[in-house]
């Protein structure tokens, strides 16, 4: 079975590591000119003319990148099985769309308006009340495109520095955490969630992921499972989601996003549980059966961000697993990461520390249970 | 980190898939014309006509396969870092050289003769008492090259059907299991050792692995560790190396062979043990500070072998992990095993039977401490 990736980035190239057991083979298709993969076969497609060899070399189509045209997709869909379908991509590529379905699925939201002018924006801001986070309705990505209003005032300066036609204005929401849940649905319509995630953001990008959490009540996750359920039933869904969630302090769950992909999230999978990410969304697209989702024991993801550090200090911690994406060092970039194992929280927790000293540029790791 | 490896078969393909989130890519020398890496860089040289483009492209070089010429070996060491060193390829490739080695450093082995000629074999059958095992010093693998003498008038039709000028004889050992150490040397001279396992061979081709032991005395895990560490260190070997042994009735070890580099009987590792004995290899070549070799679970790994039964049943199974080599079928040939993983011993033995039912050509699975 030839996979075929639009996208050869870090995502693609751990989607092939766990393929490869699985006898798949990988052709990567790069619109960006510079894929970062290192494995399979990944061709370079900045001019559109490599599609037909693509698609000619490959069994099935899915990809590690939502923002892809739409038309693209479709077309690629006259041709050859995609999973995720198209319609999980027009959808989550666009915040509005995104959340009109979360509404009429029932899946609560932080209060939101669709604005088109910077007058509308001021307007929503005033109705919403200020702090407001006014983001585009398309191509935003690790808190590119967005901007938190603290003031209605600031609505015309924001409007031009986002520059995007349209925008999803929402409501602050008083979260006590920020959380995802992973789902995988098979062709079959079975589906299998993950152990829920505390995510830990710093400006806009995702730092630290902590599974599963310790004093999450069963009948948060049953929620989330539920939510996520409908998406991927609604969706007609193959492969693995990703729903982004505020957790509130009344125990009550807001979508904030999904993503039609494996997650930076889910990457405590590869070495905290049965199954990973990875390889479930592998498994999904090509009818075989899912595997076991649990977590072996508490786990922590902290991304490599920006600046390596030293891997040889990294690897004497115990139970610590580094992912090098193998890139070069830039300012923002995500490098790698590194899961971190342990039997109880509270080790994990000192684990998490001592690996956060050893990352130049690893924020302070703080957890809402803590 | 660029890793060269001499040899492009499954064990090469499993170091590259550990391989790459440490950031290494891989360039394989394939002397065979059959390469069946599927990953990183495939260089075919059956005219040895590649080594200077191969050894320009690595910083170091290890090896799947110690069947190599030791003259070649160390002609790459003039120019890379060999690891393990072509000293423990000349010894690990020449019985004789390993049984005086082990001799002479106190490991027990069982009684054995060197023989050059039919009527020594004759003779030595004869002194040692039948049934005797002669094997050929060199390029054995798989039990190939070997034969059983039930009586000392089969020496010259063994001879002949061996075809070798050098052969082992050994006494047979009446054995309750055959195990395996596997033990890790740092460049640093560190060494960690793996739990041992207990293999089933049948027709001299593995077909279970299982560790921990449920039945192991710590003594003799102690024992094992002592006898491999003797020979890292007198080899000041870096890397993987593997012993076989016998466990005899009265728990004594015997060593039957040894091996310079990862080995079939730790692939249990790759889903049992917190590192796996890949990322151990590679750790250590490249002086990186060595893994946690603890067992998470007891863990069981099936070879498949010849047909590969459906894999869409394989992985309806719990807790089951694939690792398919992507070759094509063919009697007798290794094409991917299996790692079972459960809570208990008799958990464990239930999914093995469950699993070996549903490959074609696994013999039942019987343990010594069933």
């Amino acid at each position: 079975m030839n996979i075929g990736v639009l996208g050869a980035g870090q995502l693609g190239r751990m989607l092939a590591l766990a393929g490869y057991p699985l006898a798949n083979r990988f052709t990567f298709l790069d619109t960006t000119g510079h894929p970062s993969a290192g494995i399979g076969e990944v061709m370079i497609d900045t001019d559109q003319r490599h599609l037909e060899e693509f698609l000619s070399k490959v069994d099935l189509v899915t990809y590690e990148f939502e923002h892809l045209p739409v038309a693209l997709v479709q077309d690629i869909e006259e041709h050859k099985p995609v999973y995720p379908s198209s319609e999980a991509i027009r959808i989550c590529q666009n915040r509005a769309e995104e959340k009109a379905l979360f509404d009429r699925l029932g899946i609560p939201t932080p209060t939101y308006r669709v604005v088109e002018h910077a007058d509308e924006l001021e307007a929503a801001a005033r109705e919403l009340g200020c702090p407001v986070v006014a983001k585009s309705v398309t191509e935003g990505y690790d808190g590119k495109g967005q901007a938190v209003l603290r003031d209605p005032s600031e609505a015309h300066d924001a409007w031009r520095q986002i520059g995007h036609p349209r925008l999803v204005v929402e409501a602050f929401v008083d979260f006590v955490r920020e959380v995802s849940i992973i789902a995988v649905r098979g062709r079959d319509g079975h589906v299998v969630f993950y152990p829920m995630a505390e995510n830990v953001h710093v400006d806009g990008i995702l730092r630290y992921s902590l599974a599963p959490m310790p004093d999450l009540d069963d009948s948060v996750q049953l929620l989330a499972d539920e939510y996520i359920r409908t998406l991927l039933d609604e969706l007609d869904y193959v492969g693995v989601l990703t729903l982004e969630l505020f957790q509130t302090r009344d125990g009550k769950l807001l979508a904030n996003e999904m993503a039609p992909r494996v997650h930076n999230s889910g990457h405590w999978s590869m070495d905290g549980a049965v199954t990973s990410q990875f390889e479930n969304h592998l498994r999904a697209i090509q009818g075989l059966p899912l595997g076991d989702t649990h977590a072996r024991m508490p786990t922590c993801m902290i991304n490599v961000i920006g600046r390596e550090g030293d891997p040889a200090e990294i690897l004497t911690l115990e139970d610590a697993h580094l992912h090098r994406y193998d890139k070069s060092e830039r300012v923002g970039r995500k490098l790698g990461h590194i899961n971190l194992v342990a039997p109880t929280h509270a080790e994990l927790l000192e684990k998490v520390r001592a690996c956060a000293r050893l990352l130049p540029e690893a924020p302070e790791p703080r957890f809402s249970f803590e």
